[in-house]
């Protein structure tokens, strides 16, 4: 009994918003656990890692299993094509997930530095990148896609303003500058993955178009960037 | 006149080869302009990225226009696959450059903090790495691809010794703490540039053997880390 094309292109879409989910999950999970300082909940991030893992290899199998068996072409094949390539970016966000909640145990060992407000506010902004470029993928929609791009920027600029700020901390006093470098590295995480959610929009963008946002300079004049 | 797929193969592969080449040229530069002080040389590395760029976008393209009229099955299939994911791991290797490039230039406002040594050898390393992974994919020898995983580890080290050791920096004078940051970062960056190269070897070991190593306990004890 043969099933249609279109009903494994959804099941592909499925699995992809599941793999979606759990990798927002995680990184909601991870700073969640560095907020309220909950060890527990790091670890958790850490063990749960490992269904993110065999999920990236399900999805990648079932996309050779699609090339190979439908052979589709034009914009199912830049779906297919995509999806290997975000599957890929869902999978590193998990893994960055697990820096920060790394990052995490280790500043558990020691009082609060300062009250965490940017941080919190850059792991939402991110979250939501991750979700629409999903969104995005799902709906084939490119303004959405585009939109998630732009707003790039804002979290490079937060990021920033947390490197600047915690770099003073640490000229104030030595004891503050192993906490310091964890909370600078875990922005870098977070930044990396609004970076991972704004290559998965510039691919849904040449799933949908064809045609390639990737390195125009006057769409991503930022970049590349740390 | 229709060429036969095999040199069709070839031509990706050579392209992937130039990229590849380019990207380890990219991370030689930034850490030469790093150790030399050379800020012409590092800003060469930042402007010379969009080459790499243009690169991936021109091997997506021959993917997906291989994929569509090749329809290719079994191990030609996985090789194409796996030319997708190599093509991105190596753009990002570039980005990466470019961000050590970047650090160097803020680098290059004090003066030396001091003598440069690990972060050289990181460098070579992982630079092997990369040639190591792309000549596997080329020669289809998962050997080769597994044991650059297996090195993976050993810049992992060298990244934590370098951490630990400029951590002492900092804390033995404040107005050693922007340059350590910032060498503290340029390890990282080579630190996720091995990673890539690691992507690609595990990427290499699945085409030829059609079975995955990725997140295998045994063959990747360390991994997700930072």
């Amino acid at each position: 009994m043969e099933r249609h094309f279109d009903e494994e292109l959804r099941e592909l879409n499925e699995r992809l918003l599941r793999m979606a989910a759990m990798a927002e999950e995680s990184v909601a999970r991870s700073v969640k656990a560095l907020v309220e300082r909950d060890k527990r909940l790091a670890q958790n991030v850490i063990d749960s890692d490992d269904e993110i893992n065999m999920l990236e290899i399900e999805i990648d199998e079932l996309c050779l299993r699609l090339l190979a068996l439908r052979q589709p072409i034009a914009k199912d094949l830049r779906t297919i094509a995509s999806a290997l390539k975000i599957n890929s970016d869902l999978e590193r966000i998990g893994d960055l997930s697990v820096n920060i909640a790394q990052r995490t145990l280790s500043l558990l060992e020691e009082p609060l530095l300062k009250p965490l407000i940017d941080i919190p506010r850059m792991a939402e902004l991110a979250q939501k990148m991750v979700k629409d470029s999903l969104d995005a993928f799902v709906s084939q929609d490119a303004e959405l896609a585009q939109a998630v791009c732009r707003r790039d920027d804002e979290v490079d600029q937060i990021n920033d303003q947390i490197f600047r700020e915690l770099l003073t901390y640490m000229f104030q006093d030595p004891k503050n500058i192993n906490r310091s470098v964890d909370l600078i590295l875990i922005g870098r995480h977070l930044e990396r993955i609004a970076d991972h959610a704004t290559n998965i929009s510039e691919d849904v963008v040449y799933m949908v178009k064809g045609t390639t946002i990737k390195h125009h300079i006057q769409e991503r004049p930022d970049r590349p960037r740390e």
